[in-house]
Order: structure tokens, then sequence, then C-alpha cells
């Protein structure tokens, strides 16, 4: 077997091309700019490069973007009111909040705040719910393992039958991923530190999403 | 290796007599009697059965049951306005409405109706999505798949990093008992009818949970 690189970047640069010329035709026709709110707490370099890059992708594709950030030290009730007052905004179609949040605060909360319509990130605990469950859809997609799930595609892998090793159980990346490979039929196995024989299992897949965040975990 | 029959009955005898203790417990202190509503829309008879087993349940260990049943012609409507009039009664601690339901029904509107507090079949998406993920917790447990994990405990199974395979993903048994191993550190692999080798799979089981309503399945 021979490995093919995906370029990734030929991909997203397609998606953007496509998403800018329905951001011009919503306008267009309808008068409606979408807007992305982020929220971003604290002063994590990785997720102030993420939030950069998201707001970035915005106005390339003509997509408003409303940055908002909060210091390291913001209490509860702050980001609370913060998710509320962007719930309540008509130029708002979207919310990211920006993970992680600093550990005082109460992550699942915050996210369980985030109105359903606005939920783009896709960790609402219904949003969850409805991924997992068969027969429902999600109102949106969490991205990283719906990218995964795209670029797979694009290289033209077959999900049907397919054993599919998702290695990670987070809730951002490797549950999702896991959801989604179950439901495109795939026989779906969830690998994490605890597993025996990590080499064994990832050498019978045919697809392999890496989710963890610790360089040479298979060796 | 060889083969433990669980006494499945000796284990049930025992928890509903843990549960009668506790039901007497909290009339004494506290003057109330938890209350099981069953919603039940068809003739069905196995679902007939399963509600007359819960009602007999509740009999035994002092829970009042609220039965009540629609013709297989109910509307969406009245099927609604009977899960509104049952979340609003403060006797009701919990619903079970008896799946499947009649195809004309839309079964996701009528179990996202059901109070999440009184959701006992855990089958609300918040419920499921709390399942799902890393870090929270669901108020209820879809009753089938957690009695699998209370009966594989009973006969001393190891989950921390076992090889645990779930045949099958239907929302109501094999994806919660997927998601309840996941957590429990096992590497889980989720197989159903699409799934390649399936003996072969089963066979590097540690733990395996058969929840396939066909019969010789797996040869």
């Amino acid at each position: 077997m021979t490995a093919t690189i995906i370029d990734g970047k030929a991909v997203a640069a397609r998606i953007r091309e496509e998403l800018t010329a329905q951001v011009a035709a919503m306008k267009a026709e309808h008068g409606i700019v979408p807007g992305l709110a982020t929220v971003l707490v604290g002063e994590n370099p990785a997720s102030h490069s993420y939030v950069s890059m998201k707001r970035k992708a915005c106005a390339q594709t003509g997509i408003d973007s409303f940055p908002n950030e909060l210091p390291a030290d913001a209490t509860q009730d702050e980001v609370e009111a913060l998710v509320r007052r962007l719930n309540d905004d008509p130029k708002v179609h979207g919310i990211l909040v920006q993970l992680p949040l600093p550990g005082h605060l109460n992550e699942e909360r915050i996210l369980s705040l985030v109105s359903l319509h606005k939920d783009v990130d896709g960790f609402h605990p219904v949003n969850i719910g409805r991924l997992a469950m068969k027969g429902r859809e999600p109102l949106f997609i969490p991205c990283t393992p719906h990218g995964a799930i795209v670029l797979l595609e694009e290289a033209g892998a077959k999900f049907d039958g397919a054993n599919a090793v998702v290695l990670g159980r987070s809730n951002i990346v490797g549950l999702p991923a896991a959801l989604l490979l179950i439901h495109r039929n795939a026989t779906v196995t969830v690998c994490h530190s605890r597993t025996k024989d990590l080499p064994g299992v990832c050498r019978q897949a045919d697809i392999l999403i890496a989710a963890v965040g610790r360089a040479e975990m298979v060796k």
C-alpha cells in the first residue's frame, strides 16, 4: 500500500471559494451577512492563534467576525453574561467559545448556555446527543472531526464496513470522530492510553484517526 | 477459559430489596412516594409485556405506578399533551415512553419533550449527550446497557484496558453501552451488520455485549 498525502490546503481553498460565493449570494438576496463571535478568555498562546486563524478565514469569505476577549481572571458570571449577550445579538449567528477555558470556570455550564442555533462548534450537549443518536441530526458538527471526515472523503476513503480506529476520546475530537464514523457504517474501535497492544490495533485499521495530544504514542 | 453464568435473577432480587428499603425510608422521612408513569401507544404485545413487568417491579418495591394507554392511532398532539401533563404532575417522578412508537408518530419530538428530570430512560438528547461526553454526568442512564454493566461488574469483569466489543449500535442499547464502556477505560469496538469478519472481531473480545435483534448473527 502506498501512502497518499492529501493536499489539505487545496481542499480548504476550494471550500473557502464555495463559501465566499454563498456568503455573497446571501448578502445579495437576503441582505444578511453571517456573523461569527469568538470568545477568548485569558492568554493561552495556542488559543489566540486559533482564534486569529478563524477570524482570518471569516475575513477571506466575507463573514463578519466579532472578537470578544476577557482577562484570565474573568468570573463565571462575566463569561455567562457575555454568552447571553451574544445569544441575543441578531448580528451574531455563530458563537465560538475557545477551549480550554481557565480552570476556575465551569466549562459545561458555559457551553450549555450557548444558544443551540448558534452553537457552531457543536459542543452543546443536545448537539452531541443528536450526533450520537441514530436517526437524529445535530444542528452543527464539531469542526475538527468533521474536517477529518471531509479530507478522508477527498482521498476516496470507503467507510462502509471499513475498520476505523480512533485514537483518543476527547469531547472535541476523538469522541465525535468515532460517532461520525459509526454513522458511516464503519466498524469503529476507540483506543486510548489504556489500550493493550495499541500498535497491533492500529495495524488492523483501514482508517486511523489520531487525536491524542502526545507525540509518538504509537511506535 | 471456563464460562460463568451470572445469576441475573439473584442480582435483580438483591437490587429490588435495597430499593424497597430506600423507598420505604423516603416515605417515612420525607412523605414522598416515588411515582413512575408509563406511556404505551398501540397494541404491540412485547411493549405490553415490558410495561407490565415494569409495573410489577414498581409494586414489589413500593413505587407508585401510573399507567397511560393510548390507541394505536393516537395523534402526535395527543401523545405530546399526555407527556406535558405527566411533566406537570408532581406525583410523577419518572416517565417511561415505551418504544417503539407507531410509525406515524415523531419519536424524536416526543422523547425531547419529556422533562429532563423525569427522563428515567435517559433517551433525551441532553442525557445522551452528557452520557457521551467526558466529564459530564447524565441524569439517567438507559437501563438495558446500565444493567449489562452492573451484571458484568457482578461477574468480576475488569474494564480498564479490556477489549470490549459491542455488537449493535441502537440508540437504546448498543450506542449507550459503547459510551459506558469507553468511560470505564475499555478499548471499545462497535460492530454491526456491515462489519467484516465479525467472528474474528468477537474472538478478540474480553467483554462482548450482543445487542442485535437477530439470532445467530455471529456464527
